[in-house]
């Protein structure tokens, strides 16, 4: 069972473990708008006061046989930098495609790092197997009250940094981080309204909410892996039940599109599960106009090459560049009167490829394909009608 | 002349105007180093304190005539937000080929932008053409008493965050940042250490106090851009022969990883310029084993296409991704031979072509590049030596 008491009770136990994260407001995306910066905390996410909550509980017969844990993310590296902490051995069990960079960071905090072959299923049998084997503790991600109750710690910050937040929206998974800080927020400041964010792609928690039971959804991709769970916990699921007010749901392209606006406007670097909070307020899921709003972005571990993909997609998705390809005769000097058109627009080239060999093309005519850099869907609408008008056909 | 009190003076007039950036500890660059984000000041870099408080110290008929500036980055938007908040008219020359983001980033705020074409000093004679017809007056990017005194202040809340600072280190285009740094440290505390970077590129400041006067280096290109100053200023250069106590290069690649390091591990965003004090650092330019350093990371606006291809340069220089090309016979199943190979050194496959038409291969045989995910340079190297001696040639 969950208390207001163990929440304030972990408060005082991660004072100089985790991090007190700053509270910022985000003037370029809302007036509004505050942003819970989780991506600063240790470890670059918010699951190392939920971990570090969960074994500092542990019995001293527990904590002696060390703990294991099934995760490729967050998780994996709270709960190694809280096992450090603690002087406990750590076991994590990750999926055999891990992202290498989360393999060592995880490793650089100083856990055992056992590499499973599979998908995440065969993952956690080998966890639950090697549990069983050498008397490990199993560290649930989020269906755990002393997890919850680490959680809950962001909510009682919020509520200092911030005495009036009327609205906080914040990403689920599993939903261990929205059920802390819901049950702490709500115990202190009934007003003040929760909202969950899930990526529309893996929304099992709002499935689960809206058909009153809890609910498995089919496994999807989605940019946001730190909140892909098919199913959510039980206990977390009565939390959401009883103390969050609305569940909305985010794009890929909209946590893509929020992704580039955190790194741009407030020069921080999200992971997409971060970012569906601030997706939700921009594209006008959650109500931002009247209510002084936080959003918790959990966490900042993105891998640089997806942030790589991520920021071409969301300039796209926002015009700031356009990928485009024409046709033009096979002749000196006929690349140079298109290039003049794309000039007078005032469209900068990024990149350009003139090729003969193209199914698309007769064999008097070269297809050119351009990268330009433009400011907007408008501008990029005005290039597609010029080069129409002066008879370039748009390929694409 | 620069007085101690003209920094105060300035403090008193940004309270409310600027924000006091965040001291931040970044432990994973090194234990006693810290970083002053300036990045995270309002308009994305520190420009806008100097700006306003030149302008704040105009006449009123100077005021109600209006400035007039010349850039294409962060001092173009320092004066165009200093010119609302004192409600001044401002216009920004700047070359036509700047990138719209900056534009649009500067019309943003309230300014007239004029865009010219050819390089900067055709903006800039554009820009003395117009003073003189408008009575404009000219706001100089760093060689100016007002403006870095306004910088200066930068200098006296390092000393506030962190007293007992050792060792400061600041990036210097035209010396405008580390001038009034040095100034306002070396009256306060004269044992701090004020070391000045610059990109290799464009290295004017340090030729020039080796030479032991002003010098001006041939215009190359650098990633940092917002240090891209050939000739450096008469003012900052004798503040920064009296009051800095060493200057440091640094290279392209060497920024580029720095940039990316801020990026996993402080998750925030860093331009090429703000980046060089953590890159002097990191690359050995600067000790920071036994002295508590700062480092001022000056500013955030970094054009996010540019940051892709930042990412990329970096990762290939960690030995994160690596790309290789190799040989195969043109036969079915012979991929897989390869790919099996690959798998078994535990890189993963980011992205592979498979060509037939190369002229480096003969008939009989097909080109493989492959861009793969990779540990460090020594698994890098594996990979090369796996994939040599089962026989296939290494193209690149």
């Amino acid at each position: 069972m969950l208390t207001l008491d163990m929440i304030w009770d972990a408060q005082a136990a991660l004072r100089g473990v985790a991090r007190r994260t700053p509270l910022e407001n985000a003037p370029k995306i809302g007036e509004n708008l505050y942003i819970k910066a989780e991506n600063l905390q240790l470890t670059g996410a918010f699951k190392l006061r939920g971990a570090y909550n969960k074994m500092r509980s542990l019995s001293p017969e527990e904590a002696a046989r060390g703990v294991i844990a099934c995760s490729a993310g967050n998780h994996a590296q709270g709960i190694a930098l809280s096992a450090a902490k603690l002087g406990i051995r750590s076991v994590i069990c990750m999926p055999a495609g891990a992202p290498i960079s989360k393999v060592e960071a995880t490793r650089g905090y100083g856990a055992e790092v056992v590499l499973v072959p599979g998908v995440y299923d065969d993952t956690a049998r080998e966890a639950a197997r090697l549990a069983q084997e050498h008397g490990y503790t199993f560290a649930h991600p989020f269906d755990d009250p002393a997890v919850i109750a680490g959680q809950g710690t962001i909510g009682l910050e919020i509520l200092e940094q911030l005495p009036d937040a009327e609205q906080i929206v914040c990403p689920i998974g599993g939903g261990g981080l929205i059920s802390g800080i819901a049950f702490a927020v709500k115990a202190l400041k009934p007003s003040c309204r929760i909202i969950g964010v899930q990526a529309a792609a893996v929304d099992s928690m709002a499935q689960s909410l809206a058909a009153g039971h809890i609910v498995t959804v089919p496994d999807r991709d989605t940019i946001a892996d730190g909140i892909h769970v098919l199913t959510p916990g039980s206990l977390t699921f009565e939390l959401c039940r009883q103390y969050v007010d609305e569940v909305v749901t985010v794009t890929e392209d909209e946590i893509c599109a929020a992704i580039l606006t955190l790194m741009e406007s407030q020069k921080t670097v999200a992971e997409g599960a971060g970012a569906t909070g601030v997706a939700a307020c921009m594209f006008g899921k959650v109500d931002i106009s009247r209510k002084k709003t936080v959003c918790v972005v959990s966490g900042g571990n993105v891998d640089v090459t997806t942030l790589s993909r991520v920021i071409t997609k969301g300039l796209v998705k926002s015009g700031r560049i356009v990928d485009l390809a024409t046709r033009v005769v096979d002749k000196p000097g006929s690349l140079i009167g298109l290039l003049q058109i794309v000039s007078q627009t005032g469209a900068n080239i990024v990149s350009i490829r003139h090729a003969r060999e193209d199914e698309r093309t007769d064999v008097a005519t070269c297809t050119v394909s351009m990268v330009l850099e433009t400011r907007d869907q408008e501008h990029v609408a005005c290039i597609r009608d010029a080069l129409q008008s002066k008879g370039y056909p748009l390929l694409r």
